[in-house]
């Protein structure tokens, strides 16, 4: 799935962590970093939507439409699973 | 989508709910309060979790191998809708 | 900690989850059950937040500026763990 | 408040993340990337918690023992606005 704009978000947010590990690294006051850590949290799960949006789109269509049933289960499952790990991160 | 496995879950969790009332009435120590409301909210993403999966293997299927790209549009765009509130609540 | 306003909120909760259950006892759409499964979880996390900024505004500072250190790291203790614990319901 | 255990878990994730920047590249299963976007958002969260413990022990008591009630009701404050954010990411 390579993705030309996951990856220039994934890029982004690498910057950003970097930015606060220089934050901590300079003694920055707990909250702005925590603040900062927040975002970049938020930014992850946009980068995870937009991923899920592209998975959708492609793989899950193509097994569901396909002729192998455990397959389809398998697909759908991940799907379930992600959905379940997102609300508990 | 009536099930009764959902049904039962949402009546416990209404019970639970009907507790954290009481507590509160009772001026239970807030901690406590607390506690009690983050296990009604994981109790609740389990049933989410639970009604999702059905979807996925009724709604979803049907959906993706019906001849309605239209419809197939809308059903994926919805899971990834409540997959992106998942990471916000 | 009796707070009319978060009992008033709890009430208005228990109301929109008896609802929820009479969508699913009426069939009603998965999605949109979710929707409002996702709506009581927001709902939730703002009752969370009155109580908890109670409990700083009040406990927290009794305890924090008692003579008891044990007290003091019990109820900072307290603290951290319900934002552990947000992080992940 | 640097910290080195939380700059090493810092380090550690941006290892992480680089990790997944080249899964991207590489074109690797649409789900294992999600897997693993949300094992760096849990990691996260631990470190926002260990720098809020950190936060707690120093900054919140100077500031509740002290003498200023502004200062006082900013610190605290702080707190519930991580809290509450925790709860939307």
């Amino acid at each position: 799935m390579k993705d030309e704009n996951v990856l220039k978000r994934l890029r982004i947010i690498e910057g950003h962590l970097k930015g606060i590990i220089r934050m901590v690294e300079e003694d920055t006051y707990c909250i702005d970093v925590i603040r900062q850590v927040q975002a970049v949290e938020a930014a992850l799960n946009k980068v995870s939507a937009q991923i899920l949006e592209g998975h959708l789109n492609s793989c899950v269509i193509t097994a569901v439409q396909g002729e192998d049933p455990a397959e389809r289960q398998r697909v759908l499952k991940e799907v379930l699973e992600v959905f379940e790990t997102s609300t508990k991160v």
